[in-house]
């Protein structure tokens, strides 16, 4: 029998769980200590809704659920031929897995909008479905973890959401760089050049200068009928070094001629002027290399990357003033980061960060001794769970040497063990399982013992 | 422009969030106390698991995934007919969403069997889907919240599911009923009857002595075939009366022909002999016409009902002796219970019994006045974050009455407001928005009586 799961998907193992929530956790533990809400949308959505937001790359991406009963009732013959796929889909099939956070977020905010007080800031942790070719990091079923404030422009939701940054990775213990940019820079260098509508070539060009170096971006740039002329005005911007401060005054210089690129450089300016008076240990490095989801942001551009890891973006976001425009509501600017909490995972194992703490599930389990025994440990294990500690009895009467193997298999610290002399006294026996030392104890001292510091 | 979500589908507001994290967070706390594990399975899981595991009609009710790319390639030109709907569907789809959590984790089990350490203690807490017809408090998309183990037939763990229902109910102030029964008392019925094979028939007839009285259940028998002897035989049980004890002891009597029947009674006995020694509030009953799940569970039958609500089983269970044998893995005997999430959400929502805490997320919101005003807060506000205290700053300069309507919007409790003169005296304005009152305090004194105790 083929037991399989589908092909990129996965099973969560407990190991694996607990090292999930670890994450999980962390990261809802600060979205909430900032004011965000949580939201869940149906991991179902009509495909009228999802279909055209992703490109036409993004429609094929998209899981579609067959239409229940007789399906093909009503379906035109002639659509039933391998050249009328499309159509013929259209008939068959109304729903689609959801393939982002981002437009259920947005038919979310236009359909309960009489509802919603704004600003709105709301986080969404659940997973979505992409029916891409599975490779190695990269699943048809996956985790995004999003907050978002819509319905303010002011640039304190950027502050904040550089601060939550910096409380993540924090909570953590992985160290982490910030890069920043602002699509408006990145349009006031295409506007000085004269070539605004060429944007997207100039910055995809640009990006390649650190792995490529200058003079493939020049080639790549001529290739894309961009003047030598118009490349000399980009230079300085290539060569940008010294501190925020210092990269921003010289691009005041050159941007003077364009409204647009200053505005955005104001942006900036406030963004990291409110930051140094917060103690945020996360270096912020301004980049205008980085050009992320530049078809989608209208203003910050954020990207985190782990120090020392060999791993792209774990985290990023930005600014956006027409989320819910395609669902007809106009002028609602909003900002938000993404976690990319497999890529944070791969990254916590590989540098052994996860606290053993968080990879415990059971502190102590009893040994089974017997029918007397248990009645003499079962309500000892309930006043230990009241304490809130994890613990289990092991529920068959097996060799004790099973029992112990379990307890070892499973990483459980403490075994208590109780038999004929320890029921008389009164008293316990626990055992360490990291150093094999026991103790008699009674059993307000082996509730001190198994406390967790 | 349509905005609407599939039928039976929903949307969780943040209000609702917060509520069902309530109920979903005791259930966890509780199942880790007692050592269960967390497991996660996708969402999809190929047909050939899913299909003919929960009847004909289940089978219809799958919801089931479109194969991408060109799903009418290789698929012969005779199946394209209304008639041949069953045999097209299996060439255009391989894979269906989950109907429940019980046949993805048999699969885990067989699949995973050799890293898998018994016996295991598993929960899961995920969404299915079922293509039912929705109705009131009936969802398309719900979730079921699970925990099993298996590998062990001891009835310690019936005891500690028990314990684990109680402290569940418990944490969320919902007085409950646990009723018990076991399929071998039931078997042991039908078998002195000389009806063994007849024992869902009887079952269901008996099922029915409450609402419709004793000849009713009478003539349903005598529909089925069932002499006046045999039902002379049944009277008795329908008329069973005292406490559990009494109960167990007139059973045993009835059932001293059936080894099987004694069998069911001795387990019974020793579960409510174990459970009388452990320190459990909720009233635990005896009741023979309980038959839930009777086609599948072999042992006990554990049913949970609200105390004075309109409501169905909340919470069920029980022992079955061949979860895995669907797949091949003879031999494991397993017990587990489902927590019914939306229904006990319904019931503490009609009986009020959400805590005001549970229900906010916002516990201080600092009204925003200015610019300097601004950075004055910042770092007021990172402190009491620090202090684990959830807190925003409202980020736009907009007017104090419409800041006001916010924080009363959001259910904000405190409201702080720092202008000129609080700048001067370093010193925030704390508003009370329950009863109005307001303070000028240090921000260490603020952050004593903001603390939630």
């Amino acid at each position: 029998m083929n037991l399989s799961i589908p092909k990129g998907t996965r099973d969560f193992s407990p190991e694996e769980m607990v090292k999930r929530d670890y994450i999980f956790d962390a990261i809802k533990q600060v979205f909430k200590l900032y004011g965000y809400q949580p939201v869940e949308t149906p991991a179902m959505e009509n495909l009228s809704i999802l279909t055209g937001k992703y490109g036409d790359e993004g429609d094929k991406l998209l899981f579609k659920i067959l239409n229940s009963g007789n399906f093909l009732r009503d379906v035109p013959a002639e659509l039933l031929a391998e050249d009328k796929i499309l159509p013929l889909t259209n008939q068959i099939s109304e729903k689609g897995l959801r393939y982002d956070l981002t437009v259920p977020f947005a038919r979310y905010v236009v359909q309960h909008r009489n509802d919603i007080i704004l600003p709105f800031k709301r986080y969404q942790i659940q997973p979505v479905w992409r029916a891409d070719r599975p490779q190695k990091g990269r699943y048809r079923e996956f985790f995004q973890c999003d907050a978002d404030v819509i319905g303010s422009a002011s640039l304190l939701n950027e502050v904040e959401l550089l601060q939550i940054i910096d409380s993540v990775f924090s909570k953590l213990h992985l160290d982490v760089t910030v890069k920043l940019n602002n699509r408006k820079i990145l349009g006031g260098i295409a506007e000085i050049m004269g070539q605004s509508d060429r944007l997207i070539d100039i910055t995809v060009a640009v990006d390649k200068i650190e792995k490529a170096g200058i003079d493939a971006v020049k080639e790549e740039l001529r290739s894309k009928d961009i003047s030598d002329e118009q490349i000399k005005i980009l230079e300085p911007v290539l060569f940008l070094s010294g501190s925020n401060e210092e990269k921003l005054n010289r691009m005041e210089e050159i941007l003077s001629g364009s409204e647009t690129g200053l505005y955005g450089i104001a942006e900036l300016r406030k963004i990291l002027n409110y930051v140094g008076k917060l103690s945020i240990s996360t270096p912020i490095e301004l980049d205008l290399s980085l050009a992320r989801g530049l078809n989608y942001y209208t203003g910050t551009i954020i990207e985190v990357k782990a120090c020392n890891a060999d791993m792209g973006s774990i985290c990023g976001g930005g600014r956006y003033d027409n989320l819910t425009g395609i669902f007809g509501l106009k002028n609602v600017s909003g900002v938000g980061i993404s976690f990319g909490a497999d890529r944070i995972y791969d990254v916590l194992s590989a540098k052994n960060l996860f606290p053993q703490s968080s990879l415990e599930t059971t502190r102590v389990m009893f040994a089974n001794m017997g029918v007397n025994e248990e009645i003499y440990c079962l309500p000892a294990l309930q006043e230990i769970r009241n304490s809130g500690i994890s613990a289990e009895i092991y529920p068959e009467q097996a060799k004790l040497k099973r029992q112990l193997e379990y307890a070892d298999k499973r990483n459980i610290p403490f075994v208590v063990i109780a038999g004929e002399a320890e029921m008389t006294s009164e008293k316990f026996l626990l055992k360490n399982m990291n150093n094999k030392s026991q103790k008699e104890l009674s059993l307000r001292r082996l509730l001190n013992e198994i406390i967790i510091l």
